[in-house]
């Protein structure tokens, strides 16, 4: 497995490549990073992705080295050198090599491929909990997945997939996904306050016509007692339904209509959306 | 300059220690530490510290690999080759190597030594800003400095020198350090609700008697206003007179008689406290 990861601006053996424990990332779990994936060598939603990347970078005080061209031949270089059709491509940027463990220094870049687990759209539905948090920042795609991964045993423990955080009666998002539902009004609504600009969750957004309402506004727990189907959105699971939540079925338990169509809209889009290619 | 840093039971030099950026730390912020000081050469409030580090570690789910007797000899080996009298020791515990960037792994320990950069007790008053943000798992002693971080400039634009968190009306916390009052009737109050167990303040939790009463309770931002005193305790800062907050003047705006008085007791307490020593 000759696979390389990039370590600002130089490519390294992906096994190989490391930072000195001086990073602010390490030592204050300080950064950003964007994920989007290739498939068939095609870059999806590639300027959505840099849009928020950039975004993110800013707003987090961490100047990008790289103008948004040379990032790209930089990308286009790593998909050349590691030939992975399907892959997810990662971009972290992190608070860099602290002289003092806590002031901001020059940022470290990293971009990381590799192939895609299942490339395939997963049909099969996924059972949530719900827990009480507010992701701090959270439109900006940080490094912070503290509470994601300190509930992992919970969430095994209760037998769900995946949490689903809410904060003072209303429902966010899940750590890696936003959160959908349709009500019983065939209308389908996202959290709209203080959670990640999703990609899928954009790309959906713009899905809204005069046959299909879809607008992002607070959602309450009540909702989730009433609501008709629900869905996750990521880059990483597409639309993926969800069957229960709190061991509450949703619907019928299987993949809603409206879930389903927007499902396969979205996979049409995936596959015919213009990319940046080699 | 010959320092070391351990690395998971070895010795590298310091300069050079990293970690592979599949680490959870990197690539989630995931992960736990703690640090203390030694003066002249004497681990201060050794057991303390590690109470709190096998402590957050569990709460965490990261397995420690050495027993605390093991953990000591490796502290007691980095002092004898590195040889700084007056240093400050970190040890972290990251999530490790995971193979998917989510799942937990074997723990990587990093242990680092650096000479104190001040070691001498300050008196000088600090500035403050309040800024509304509640530390997830505010007990546990995270890498989380997110929010810290991102709010440099701006507390560097409020002319402030550090800030004070609060959530719901009541004041929290420092970053780095804990917050006290002394209100008008000489109480000494220090907020007792989700906020990081600090080992200064229990210290002086503990000096709590007849003649001075020291006492854990939620602190209000209208306490702020009419609090006779106000400091911070950490590990580095140790007793750390608050002169203003958001620009509103804390007493005569010197060091308050209490304030004083703590600084005294905590400064003879570090020099005659029973410490590990070689």
């Amino acid at each position: 497995m000759n696979r390389y990861t990039i370590v600002n601006d130089k490519f390294i053996p992906a096994a190989e490549a490391s930072v000195l424990i001086t990073d602010l990332a390490l030592q204050r779990g300080y950064g950003i990073f964007d994920f989007f994936k290739t498939l068939d060598g095609q870059f999806k939603f590639l300027e959505d992705h840099l849009d928020r990347f950039y975004h993110s970078a800013a707003a987090m005080h961490l100047p990008v080295a790289q103008t948004r061209e040379a990032l790209k031949a930089l990308l286009c270089a790593l998909q050349e050198k590691n030939n992975i059709p399907n892959s997810g491509i990662r971009i972290t940027l992190t608070g860099g090599y602290s002289p003092d463990g806590y002031t901001l220094a020059s940022p470290n870049m990293i971009i990381t491929q590799n192939p895609l687990v299942n490339p395939e759209f997963n049909v099969k539905g996924i059972k949530l909990m719900t827990y009480p948090h507010q992701r701090q920042l959270a439109q900006v795609k940080t490094l912070d997945y503290l509470m994601a991964i300190y509930l992992q045993p919970l969430i095994k423990q209760h037998g769900a997939d995946d949490v689903l955080y809410h904060h003072n009666g209303f429902v966010k998002e899940c750590p890696r996904s936003n959160f959908f539902i349709v009500t019983a009004h065939n209308e389908v609504v996202t959290s709209g306050k203080d959670v990640l600009r999703g990609v899928v969750r954009k790309q959906l957004l713009k899905m809204h016509n005069s046959e299909l309402s879809i607008t992002e506004r607070e959602i309450s727990l009540e909702d989730l007692k009433t609501c008709e189907e629900a869905f996750i959105a990521s880059s990483t699971k597409n639309v993926l339904p969800v069957t229960t939540i709190d061991g509450h079925q949703i619907g019928n338990g299987n993949a809603g209509e409206i879930t389903t169509l927007l499902a396969e809209k979205f996979k049409a889009l995936v596959f015919n959306v213009d990319s940046l290619t080699l």
